[in-house]
């Protein structure tokens, strides 16, 4: 069965997290908002009518099955693509990291939107100024330290978040690290320095062969200024 | 086995969700920083230590089980006592409707605190007003709408937001609505009366036995201005 994602056709955005579960699991997939005529229109009916309609994109739909919520997709995802644990405690675990990840996206975002999502940009540079300076002085620091903190405490080795395989969280947290490379450079590339195991895990995730080829596919769409990670040098240091 | 849960002892904030599961489900827990004489440096060891180091509070503890994030609690709470369907897609589709919760507690935090949330309110009060205003306009109709849909379209019937009977999802939903009620009096009044199937599900919720009783004991700690859901009159409209 091919997988049905539905998510703004032009920013990775939170689609990008279950876009690189796809690529890793080799799953078949139509990325519907850019390979359908239709565009984002082609989302319209499902969320709109149904038993369970999203709240909002992305949404996957895997036969009669249609999942919202980035966090929840990819539990899904986990459990059927063994990019997370089989056992219980495993699959909550990678959740639990997941979930936390879904938080610091949310709070990337609110850096150059803190005001209302609604609104430019340009409407909320000086909140968005202030935001930002609380996020690289608090905010990365305390994400970043409990993610190291978990890798160097994986008892199955420091290389993944989660037992001795890659997970879907790992994934995520190499998104994070490239999207917070594109948007804060000089902050990021001091925080790497200080959070090495963060900083092997992104590289390693880089070079696995699907994730690699999906990198260099023209299916990676570019960071851009209308996504979740926007450079805005103002807001680095 | 008693379970633990680790959460502010002065706030109801995020522990309440999970409060709220377990008094309808009748668990015997404690509520470690309320009960023990330590308070909150009755969680410390827990957070730093340990193969699964809970990222923030509430976190719960149920034998050698440790799960941080609200909605995975309430994953994990549901599927043991019989508070979300025990088929994948019914826990699935509850566990979706909680993640859309937690974002919108996440918002409903951020009226007040939209730049940093370790400074005091009276340091952002000039943004709170901006961001409340948006969350009032645009995001309280957004996520009502929401819900009311999902109660309308559920084919078990309209009391509830998944299947014939109660589960987590309810239990969280009436919690927003009490906590917007404290809030934001003039804009929650005036928005259940355009959505009266979820000014329904709150008060139906509120007498539950074991909800009605848990509500009248002392366990029930009042809304207050260090929580979540604060009533700053200026940011109601």
């Amino acid at each position: 069965m091919t997988y049905e994602l539905y998510y703004w056709p032009s920013i990775q955005g939170r689609g990008e997290f279950v876009r690189l579960a796809l690529e890793e699991a080799g799953a078949d997939y139509v990325d519907v908002a850019r390979e359908s005529k239709k565009g984002m229109a082609a989302m319209e009916p499902l969320m709109e009518k149904g038993e369970h309609p999203p709240f909002a994109p992305p949404f996957l739909k895997d036969g009669d099955i249609i999942i919202g919520q980035t966090a929840a997709i990819l539990f899904y995802l986990g459990g059927k693509h063994g990019l997370a644990p089989k056992n219980e405690a495993g699959r909550l675990w990678t959740h639990q990291i997941q979930l936390t990840i879904a938080d610091f996206v949310a709070e990337a975002h609110d850096t150059h939107h803190p005001i209302a999502s609604g609104l430019y940009y340009e409407d909320q540079k000086k909140e968005a100024a202030r935001r930002a300076e609380d996020f690289r002085d608090n905010r990365v620091p305390k994400f970043f330290s409990w993610f190291e903190t978990i890798l160097k405490g994986n008892p199955a080795g420091s290389k993944h978040l989660v037992g001795a395989k890659i997970t879907y969280a790992d994934l995520s947290l190499f998104q994070i690290v490239a999207g917070l490379s594109y948007a804060f450079p000089k902050l990021t590339k001091r925080a790497l320095r200080k959070y090495p195991h963060i900083a092997a895990l992104h590289d390693a995730v880089a070079k696995r062969p699907r994730i690699e080829a999906y990198l260099k596919s023209p299916r990676r769409i570019a960071f851009n200024e209308d996504g979740i990670f926007r450079h805005y040098p103002e807001l680095d240091a």
